[in-house]
């Protein structure tokens, strides 16, 4: 691809937050490294403009929640799995490291609960604050 | 959420494209909606300042490919699931539809081969062209 082809190809790639994780997990220190770690549950709250595409999501359902790990550092490439030097220098693109070029989370979460336009969801290892960008069902 | 909090959240959620979809599906009519759905493989172009973060991903690993559907609309909040009129009005968070806020793919395959800094992947129903801006491991 030509420079300018990957120039184009990256115009309007700006993520727009469609809400917010407000969870008691404050830090990211703090954090389990996967949900299913002993992570609590979390609301999702959903910013009004988009709350219109949660219609048909319901208390049980499996989704995939998609945020934006702020806190993250992009110019990271390689890491020890886990931070543990005994772990080999592995790419961060074999690894669940939120340090990567476009840190975004994957969290396979149950919505235990909705109510208005937030969701109660878990478990969730992700920290107050974090930007959702998109929420997804998972595929039967 | 302050206005001024959710802004400074947003600040920096620019995706960079680490790589590029290469396939013979060229136009999004002909593409199956799922990768599952008769989906061909097709390669993954990594670009060169971020084929280190490749280190690890070997032949017969089941990644996680998360593209930017260039060719979405963002303005789409309710779908009717698999352009069906009879299908009931959903919200895309409850649906996959390309067509959302932030218009993400996430497609499951398998590594078939890999070749300097490409991926030969499948199945995968993204078009030609697509950028990659995330591979993640499937945690097992």
């Amino acid at each position: 691809m030509s420079t300018v082809a990957m120039e184009a190809a990256s115009v309007g790639a700006h993520l727009r937050p469609i809400g917010v994780i407000r969870s008691a997990l404050k830090v990211r220190g703090e954090a389990p490294r996967q949900g299913s770690e002993g992570a609590p549950d979390a609301w999702v709250e959903v910013h009004p403009w988009a709350a219109e595409a949660l219609r048909g999501i319901v208390a049980g359902d499996e989704i995939i929640l998609i945020t934006w790990l702020h806190e993250a550092r992009r110019d990271v490439l390689q890491v020890h799995p886990r931070s543990d030097t005994s772990n080999p220098l592995t790419g961060v693109f074999a690894t669940r490291s939120p340090d990567r070029p476009n840190p975004l989370g994957l969290h396979p979460v149950f919505v235990r609960a909705i109510e208005g336009d937030r969701l109660r969801v878990g478990p969730l290892e992700a920290i107050d604050g974090t930007p959702v960008v998109d929420i997804k069902p998972v595929l039967k």
